[in-house]
Order: C-alpha cells, then structure tokens, then sequence
C-alpha cells in the first residue's frame, strides 16, 4: 500500500500535524533532529504526496496538455517527443490527447484538460478547422482561462500565442532551388488550402517564381491532403500537362509522387525532379533519397512548451508569435531538367 | 472565468447545497422544476466538475498512465495511437511518458503516475531492463499498488499480466518463407539478446531450420540493437561469410541492411533476399518493398488498455497472459537464391 503522512507519524510516533509541517516545509519551531527523522522515515517508506490534494490547494497540476493531430504521423510524433522532453526537463507532466484530425475532439480534449485542471495546453489543431470553427475553440478556452499556445497550425489572431516554422521561407526555399538547377515548369501538389501553413507554403513558391520571373500558372498547381495517396492521384492528373519538376508538401505526398511517377515509366531526378517538406526518417533512406524541406521538429516543440510555460506564469513579455526557419537538405531527388 | 457550483446556485437564485444535490445526481426530495432549472443553467455556464476534487473522493481518476520507449519510433507511435483510442472508447484519459529507452526513467515515471494517482499503467519497459531491473520495478509498483499490464516487452513472471505478440511464430515464419524459396545460409540480425521478444524470434528461426534440416550456424548471428545503424554493420560483418538471405529483427535494421548491401554492390533480391519485422510504413513504398512479417500494432495497444481495464476493475478471470498472432506479408524483397 501506498505511505501516507498517517503512517509516516505512526512509525516516527509523532502527530500528523507535525509530520504535515515537515514535509511541507512550513515555518514551524520543530527541532533539526524530529525534522530529519521524519525525513528519514519518509524516504524509507517511499512517500510521495498525493498529487491530486496538492492540485486542490496550490490550484497548479504541474500538467501540460498537448491535443495533437495524428500521433501515428512522424511528424507529430517527433513533435511530441520534444514537446514531452521539454516538459520533463521543467518538472511537468504531459497529458497527450490525439484528436485525428477531428475537430469535434478538439472541443471534447478541451474539456477534458480543463476539467483535469491542466495547468495550460499546447494545442495543435485539427486539419478540419477553419477560421468560424476556431473561434469557437477558442471561446471555450477562453471560458476555462486555461492558457494555451497554438503550435504548427494557427490563425494569426490578436492575443494568440503562437510557435511555427516559417513555412514562406521553406516554399521559397524549395522553390529557389528547383528555379536555380534551371526548371521553368513546377508544378506543386499542396496542402488543404484553408490551412495557412499550405498557404504559406504557396506564398513562398510565388514568391520565388517572381524573383526569377517565372509566371505563375494556376494549372500547376493542385490541391492535395497531406496524405499518401494525393501525391499518386497528383502524380496522375499531371501527366498531360507540361512540367519538369514537383514540390509536394510533405514528404508523405512526395512518397505518393514517387509510386505514381514509377507507375508512368517516368524516373527520379532524371525526367522528374522531386522536393518534399518535413524530412522524415524515411526520405532519407529510399532508393533515391529525397530533397526536402527540413523542419526543426524538436525545436518546435521544445519552443512551444517554454513559450507555453512563460504564459503559464505570466512573465509579462511573451512574445506573440515565434517563427522557426526551415532548411533545405539537398539529396538525390533532384538534377537539372531534361534539355528537350 | 470557470463556472462553479456557487455560480450556478448565485444565478439561479438557490443554496449551494441544493445545487450539489442535484448536479452530482444525490438521492433527494428537490421539485423537478428546480432540478431541471439547476442543470439548464450548468449547461449554459458550460459547468464541469473538478476532477481532482472528484479524484479524492472516488478514488479513481479514470486516467491511464503508459510508459513507452520511444514516442517518435513508428511502432510505439502506432502503439500509442491504438491505446489513446481505446482509452477514449472507454472514457479514459491518457498520460503518456517517454522514457527514451531509460531505465531510470521508468522508475521515475512510474513514480510521477502514481503521485497523480494513475488508475493502472501501461508498461512497456525500456530496452536496458534485465530480470534484475525489472525486480525493482516491480517492487515499486507494488509500493504503490498501482495495477499494470506490460505491453510488448515482457518477463513472464508469476502475476505479471501481459500483452504482446507471439514472436516465435513470427520468427518461424519468417524463416519458413525464406526456407521455402529455398535459401539455406539464412542470415539474422537479432535485437538485444536480454530481451525476450529477441530471443523468442530466434527461437521460431531455430525451430523452422530444424523443421527443414538445415543445420544451425551461429556465424550467421549477429546481434543488434534494433537500430538502423545496426542493420549497415551487420551487413559489413557478414561480407566475408557465406548467405544468401538475412532476417532482420525488426523494419528499422532491415533499412540499414539495404543500405549496407547496396554499398556493397549486392542487389535485393537478386543477390540477397531480406525479410523484416515490424511493418512500419516505410516498407511499402520503398522501391523494393520489404517483405516483413506484420506485427498487429493497432490491435496490441487496446488489448492492452482493455486487459488493463479489467485488472482495475477487479474482474475476476482476467487472463494472465494475451499473444496476439502476426502475419507475413509478401513483398519484392524476397525469392528463391541466384543458383550459385
């Protein structure tokens, strides 16, 4: 059975109060000696307070909540690694809550933590929400006053907190480098374009197109999910359209770039090159390693618990919104077009 | 700002006794007007119960503790998802703790679940444990007579209760495949040989060559960590001997394999069939897909929240000890030896 103080004075024959005094570590006049018995004891009987009392009183869990999208995705997985290492190194305990992408969940995890008494929430949100339903999220956290810090996905919003990469500079970045080996025709397969990290994204490939004087042409460019199989049926719809290169963004629609490109007897960099977004584990190790877009995974979720942390404490200046920049890793997925 | 129950009595103009009654369903002679007038209100304030207050008194917290390896593995990430998903079936929340493959690490959180007065754990413990470590372990479990089922890694000690796949059959079919296409110098990388689920495979491989007459060779043993890097070592260790096919452990090394050999020159499965154990989701789309035998992640982790529910609940017959059975799945990386 578990120590309680109960047991701890039965054993040290001494009062619960006193006992309570010690381990509390209130001002009291205990002498040194009954101070250090207690203690001795204590260690010995392996006593732990009930965290759930100590909730009650102090009305902090030390608890962190993370409602989180797809924990089965590399991505959010690498993430959440981070996230549950910062939280350690700070004495809290993370609470993980996988919402599958659903933004009824979002709501339900909300309340969840809240009526756990989190002590704030790292939220990622779900793919299906867009600005109407964010609004409501954030009304309900708002009622709960639990502070929370959007991590990834985010509205630009007054008074929310927010911690991503710089998903301009990494389109920019993807883009530049095709353009630079000399490919004219780019064609991207995106992300749900309600979500601002894949309008970011086309921000930046613009961007890049402009500066090398490139027109942009709305056939090039097609609407994927984030998912495998959008990068196939992209891969598909392209194939009576003229182009020489495609940046997929993320790696899971690049592997689906790759299967559907194979499919059609075309090969990697040779007729096509490839550029992903994320860099997970995988693209590093297939048959041709894959150019991509590296995301600070880690750094992301260390960044949002510390910054979630400082809100936590109110530490005044919190800055808003904290942008992480992105790098290229150039592997073989990509060459020179074709001269044709 | 939360509501609470004095809210809700202020706003609806009754004591704070009565408002109790009511919202935590207590057997007494309130109006039904009143009743309904009570929980109309809740709703509208959006009222929940604080649960650490709701904790102390019931004893139960309806939370899950799982301590995991490594979050940002594919296998625990699969793992974990199937556990949130059970736990939210059953109304559970859950707390997932990483242990990065730490044995201390799991002493301590096993600590920290039971200071928030986890109702059970799910353990899978870290890959440095040994019989003797885990006698700690569970001798701190018992201290805090927390309820657990161990979750893929395992002892099979009196009064453990435990989840994870039948790795003999796994290892047998394996080998059986590979025998059948008829290779006979079957090469394994095998895991950590302190840990069961390693040897258990090894045993399924000893017993499909015995089946087959083919004469074990510890020459083709090598012993890995069921990392990448361990799969590209393997390979140059096994340059100077002779094999025609090799059965890695696990997917992760089976990549390393694939790197090792195309460095060496050799092709998959031309020169050298490879057979995998896991089934992450890398091993399809590679561009030889690796043949691999399919551990039933998804259904691993709610077994093990279900049997765990079970233990808590105190039902009586809950079975010691579940083995789910995997499968083999025939890919490209696999077929009969180049005639030498």
């Amino acid at each position: 059975m578990r120590a309680t103080i109960k047991d701890i004075a039965a054993k040290a024959n001494l009062s619960v109060t006193t006992v309570s005094l010690v381990l509390n570590d209130k001002p009291c006049k205990i002498p040194e000696e009954t101070r250090r018995l207690v203690q001795k004891i204590a260690e010995e009987m392996n006593y732990h307070p009930n965290q759930l009392a100590v909730g009650l009183i102090k009305k902090r869990t030390q608890t962190i909540g993370l409602i989180v999208s797809d924990i089965s995705n590399s991505f959010f997985a690498g993430l959440t690694k981070g996230i549950e290492n910062e939280c350690r190194k700070n004495h809290r305990t993370l609470i993980v809550c996988n919402s599958n992408d659903q933004f009824e969940r979002d709501l339900e995890y909300i309340t969840v933590l809240a009526s756990k008494n989190a002590d704030g929430i790292v939220y990622c949100m779900s793919r299906d929400t867009d600005l109407e339903r964010f609004y409501k999220v954030q009304s309900l956290l708002d009622q709960f006053a639990v502070p929370y810090v959007m991590l990834d996905r985010s509205f630009d919003l007054p008074g929310v907190y927010i911690v991503r990469v710089d998903h301009v500079t990494g389109g920019h970045l993807a883009t530049s480098h095709l353009l630079g080996l000399g490919h004219r025709r780019i064609a991207c397969v995106t992300g749900p374009m309600n979500l601002v990290d894949s309008r970011d994204r086309l921000q930046g490939y613009r961007k890049a197109l402009a500066e090398y004087g490139v027109p942009f042409d709305e056939e090039l460019i097609i609407e994927g999910t984030y998912e495998m199989e959008s990068g196939i049926l992209a891969s598909d719809t392209l194939q009576d359209r003229d182009f020489s290169a495609i940046f997929a963004f993320d790696d899971m629609m690049a592997y689906g770039v790759y299967q559907g490109l194979k499919k059609h007897g075309l090969s990697i960099p040779e007729d096509v090159s490839v550029v992903g977004y994320d860099d997970i584990f995988p693209s590093a190790i297939l048959d041709v390693p894959l150019t991509t877009v590296h995301q600070p995974i880690r750094r992301l979720g260390e960044a949002a618990v510390r910054k979630l942390l400082a809100v936590i404490d109110n530490n005044g200046d919190v800055e808003a919104s904290s942008l992480l920049v992105p790098e290229l890793v150039v592997r073989k997925s990509t060459a020179p077009p074709r001269r044709g």
